[in-house]
């Protein structure tokens, strides 16, 4: 009897038989196979590991059984993983053959084989058998009663060896647990580069035990010990991760200057004094943390040698805190206006034959190389740091593009045929809340340059880069995640893995498994909906949240003086992300009713305007309890109206007036309320 | 113009002018007089701070400020508050005559008053202010465009100075994020102390320098480093909480002997070897961290002088991270079965005239007396410290009550009469998933007990303990909130104030309001279905979530290894709460349908009995793609069946056969699924 349930279970499973292309694996591996059959899942599923690993293998592993014990409940017998060979008949084995190091090159390969009785994870280090775990955690499926694994056999290995995330900490603060969590959804779409935004003009986020003042003066309180940037790193390293530290010299520098002032380059003419006096003003009390968002003058005095002993006691403090071979020193958007108007500083530049300020700004990046190189680090620096004079060893971050008026893929091709290597982040500001379609296409190798095989060896990847003049620890998740795993996939994948669809369907779930790390880009999503509807009925907020989108590339802040850093990131716009989902579905019912008007596709359509005619009257009931649903009611009327007009046209068959509907359309595509766009304006106008 | 609108304005805002018994606030003050008129907010109010306060008062402050913000969107142009008297002419002046001190027995009071064009808020200490700014949010009242204060006059100060939250992170650790958010819930009700559970049989969660074997062998890699120890007693301390350490001693010592065994009392008798082996052979292998749940016997030896040392290094250690006065030192469940098997132990005992275990255990806790009296601090202990050698400056942390077979009230009366200072947690047990109704009508003071004035000073308060055999920081906050805040009014307002109706009402704000302070009790229940819907449609689960409660008082996990301490606890029943939504509103529609059966009433009840067929239903379907919706089944299935018989009955007014309603009833009262039991049983039962 036992028996023959037995092989009833299993026929039942195989028959669950999955394909390829239903797989949600992301990033896609290299090279996949399927056969016939499953593995099942019961509680007694354990895991053994041999070889030669770290011991961050433990962790992961034993990560690796909560997760999928959370998310099947099956009370999973094995606890804490802590040893080599603790159970040699254990189904998951795992092999490494060496210790990972963790950095740049290393061999983060692996050989994932699942069979009906039997798992193996092969690979070179720890780091590959990371992966291999999390591809074996987006693997699992189910039917109605039970778990199991596909059998296949995945070879895997990324394409690109910097596969970075970069968070600002300095415009708004971000705790430990928040960089955690991040850590974590990293590492689970196979990303191995957390570059560590530390410093900016609004805020100096790392102590320095020799110079409290920065933190003193120039945090609000806000910033880590060095005790917390340690356990950041350790948990980074446990998840084979390189961390990045940034400390941005010499512009960004309205908090240092706030806790130095006599390091800045400013100077004010006094009204009363001798020209000598004049000249050696420093206007020291004319620094201070900056609150608003842009460009802004306050920049390190390069001729100063005391900028240079506070950078190198700096450095002294911050490169022993990051085992990693890389210091990014940032060196972007100084506009050099406080030297020019220095004439200390212009005397410097004739002195020394320094004919721009580009110039004066490699003399003084010059003079970091060594402080870094004592430590071993190898300096990093945005692509303004890239001058004739620049060393040779530095990494460009390549970061201008259309906006900054640069041709696609300009620059990270500059930087590879200078001779430097090179990490794009043009193409990845996922702060811009453009659509992930705009991040996945852009791919680190610019299409159709003419690179040599050793040019393009120096592009090293790719970084996603998550400024945060608009973004809390609240909004922060929702703002990474999950279009960072669309970036992940481009800088993991081969580089024919190009599919939109595919990947919005594979992303769809990556999103929601998101959630099992901690990420919080859903439920945050609910709790400022619930704050804004005032703790009422939060459904027509949430359907309306779902066809707008926050206002795109700068266009939120315009001028960057509506929101100070401490303004409320708690509105309708936070809620917004981009790639509406509403909107998706929407442009994809109207494609098929125009392809074919039957009456299912027309349903489709006409089912969404019913909605949002619907939506419309619920957000008028709600305002009324809701003063923050105020701002919202003009843009929503302008979709109702235009909703109801096309449902006579659509339905009715009535001929209304083209150009009343017509200005109808133009008012849904205004970006005049509630920093938000409505994200359905073009698929409404595909309708005309 | 300009002014009529200004009047009209007045006018409206005044029209919305609310009574006491509508304001939401939790704990209810001590003294409440409403006028006629509203203060209206605009983004240029301001705060102002005047007298000699501590400096948490700019936290606290710039913390309110930032809350107003978020839930108003007004952007408020006061930044941060860093100062005295920064803007003299604000709305919002605050006057504190002294520095508050984080102690036991601090004037807390303040009185709050506002007036049409000013708020004035005047403490004696910082501390009083603090609460008053708490009072002030849940003051916070809007209409359709605006938001405002009611012109109101507070005179308010607590009740009890002990007024406590006791967090165990032995069982589950609990990262600082977690209990930091705790801190801000805690501070939102005034509540002033955080009693923390850093050691069990489960793990030990504080680093000791000296003894880094600890943690390194007993914390699973779970636990605080003394830096973040000490940055939650500064937020602590900048919200007004003392901070109280637990280092639960001589029994629930796994842990410490996971480290320590040769401090253990077991004995284990060799097989070979002579007598004399036998009694000295101390069982150094059988100790490891405890993953069960329950009382276990690993127990310190207290005739061992090196467990008085270690013990003492410890203090050295632990005590100077706390500058409050008191240290628990645990002390509770203390079978002695270890030391009644060992010989040794035995002949001490006759040797010092110890009659009883409990008499060795005072010979024990009276060495801990001058250890922590050297660091300057008094000790507390769980009651059975209490004996009639112990020293009477010990606090007695009464804890037995019915459960323990002990009546109401017993322990916490016979301490304060044996000449004892004493906190009440009995009745307070929030992990035991009760409804808030019970708690909130313990009160610390035993009803009719004959205490006299002197014996009911010495009672300081309660507290609420959150035991965590079953709680993980996704579910933690839902277990401690929002029935807390219910205690913190039972500890901090008058005895009179006792109307559940009014509490429940409160609560429901006070609940919704908690998420500005990041609790995440509401949004991680939406994550916990999510997970067990498989990324469905989650409406059904959450329908069936608001009628399911945990199973209570240690039913769940009975025996207590059913779940270890690395079980999944994403469960069903991690996403139920105690007082279910659905049930409270059922219960109240059975009572007015019995009441009087009118159409209205009957509809209010024989939709429920719709929602909950149709529920079924979408369960049934949710499950063909989510095993965990599995064990849900039968119990919803019955909920379903009954409700179809009610529907007949009461609709169709078809008279059914009473055994099997009956037998649908009872059915309806299993407590054998998925960890959850019916909320509504009761209420179903009164329409029988």
């Amino acid at each position: 009897m036992k028996y023959s349930l037995i092989l009833l279970f299993v026929a039942f499973i195989s028959n669950a038989q999955i394909k390829k292309e239903n797989l949600n694996l992301m990033p896609w591996p290299q090279n996949i196979t399927m056969q016939e059959g499953v593995f099942a899942l019961t509680k007694n599923f354990k895991v053994n590991i041999t070889g030669d690993p770290n011991s961050r293998i433990y962790v992961g592993t034993t990560n690796f059984l909560r997760r999928l014990d959370g998310r099947t409940g099956l009370f999973l017998t094995q606890g804490f993983v802590t040893q080599l060979n603790e159970f040699p008949e254990a189904e998951l084995q795992i092999n490494c053959s060496k210790k990972g190091k963790i950095d740049l090159y290393e061999d983060e390969s692996y050989h994932l084989d699942i069979q009906p009785n039997k798992i193996t994870i092969n690979a070179t280090s720890d780091i590959g058998a990371l992966h291999a775990l999390e591809t074996l955690l987006q693997l699992l499926q189910n039917d109605s009663n039970s778990y199991f694994f596909p059998t296949t056999s995945i070879t895997d290995l990324p394409r690109f060896t910097w596969r970075g995330l970069m968070i600002d900490v300095a415009r708004h603060f971000q705790p430990v647990d928040v960089i955690k969590r991040n850590l974590d959804a990293m590492a689970a779409v196979k990303m191995n580069v957390f570059h560590w935004h530390l410093t900016d003009d609004q805020g100096w986020r790392i102590q320095i035990k020799k110079h409290p003042r920065l933190t003193a003066l120039a945090s609000d309180g806000s910033f880590y010990t060095q005790e917390e940037i340690k356990s950041i790193v350790k948990y980074a390293d446990e998840r084979g991760i390189l961390v990045v530290p940034e400390i941005d010299v010499p512009g960004h520098a309205s908090a240092i200057l706030t806790a130095y002032p006599e390091l800045g380059s400013k100077i004010i003419p006094l009204t009363n004094g001798n020209s000598e006096k004049n000249r050696e003003a420093i206007a020291l009390s004319t620094y201070g943390i900056e609150r608003n968002a842009g460009i802004f003058n306050p920049t390190l005095d390069p001729t100063n040698p005391k900028t240079y002993q506070l950078l190198s006691e700096i450095f002294d403090e911050v490169c022993p805190l990051f085992p990693g071979a890389y210091f990014h020193i940032g060196g972007d958007e100084n506009e050099g206006k406080d030297w020019d108007s220095n004439p200390r500083i212009q005397e410097f530049k004739k002195k020394n034959k320094l004919v721009t300020n580009h110039d004066l700004q490699t003399h003084f990046t010059m003079k970091l190389v060594p402080m870094l190189k004592k430590h071993g680090k190898q300096l990093m620096g945005w692509e303004e740091i890239m001058t004739k004079d620049m060393s040779k060893t530095a990494i460009i971050h390549s970061w201008k593009g259309p906006n900054e008026g640069v041709p696609v893929g300009q620059s990270v091709a500059n930087a590879a045929k200078n001779g430097y290597k090179t990490v794009l982040s043009n193409g990845y500001y996922i702060d811009l809340m453009q659509s992930v379609n705009d991040h996945y296409l852009n791919d680190p190798i610019p299409k159709g340059s003419n690179l040599t095989a050793d040019e393009k060896s120096r592009i090293l990847g790719g970084e996603a880069t998550m400024w945060t003049e608009l973004v809390t620890p609240l909004t922060l998740d929702s703002r990474i995640w999950p279009r960072t795993a669309a970036i992940a996939e481009r800088l993991w994948s081969n580089q024919e893995v190009v599919d939109l669809n595919s990947m919005h369907k594979r992303m769809k779930t990556v999103s929601f498994r998101l959630e099992e790390l901690g990420i919080t880009h859903i439920r945050n999503k609910h709790v400022i909906l619930r704050n804004i509807s005032n703790n009422q009925e939060t459904r027509a907020l949430e359907d309306f949240s779902n066809v707008c989108e926050p206002l795109k590339i700068y266009k939120r802040n315009a001028g960057g003086t509506e929101y100070q850093m401490y303004s409320p990131l708690t509105l309708f716009a936070d809620a917004c992300t981009a790639d509406a989902s509403d909107a998706l579905d929407f442009d994809s019912a109207v494609n098929k009713y125009l392809e074919n008007k039957n009456t299912e596709n027309q349903k489709r359509v006409t089912d969404f305007f019913r909605k949002w005619i619907e939506m419309d009257t619920n957000l008028i009931a709600l305002s009324a309890n809701a003063p923050l649903v105020k701002p919202l009611l003009p843009l929503s009327k302008s979709l109702s109206d235009l909703s109801q007009q096309l449902l006579l046209v659509i339905e009715m068959k009535q001929v209304t007036n083209t150009t009343s509907i017509k200005d109808l359309l133009e008012k849904c595509n205004s970006k005049e309320h509630a920093d938000v766009e409505l994200a359905v304006y073009n698929s409404l106008k595909k309708l005309m």
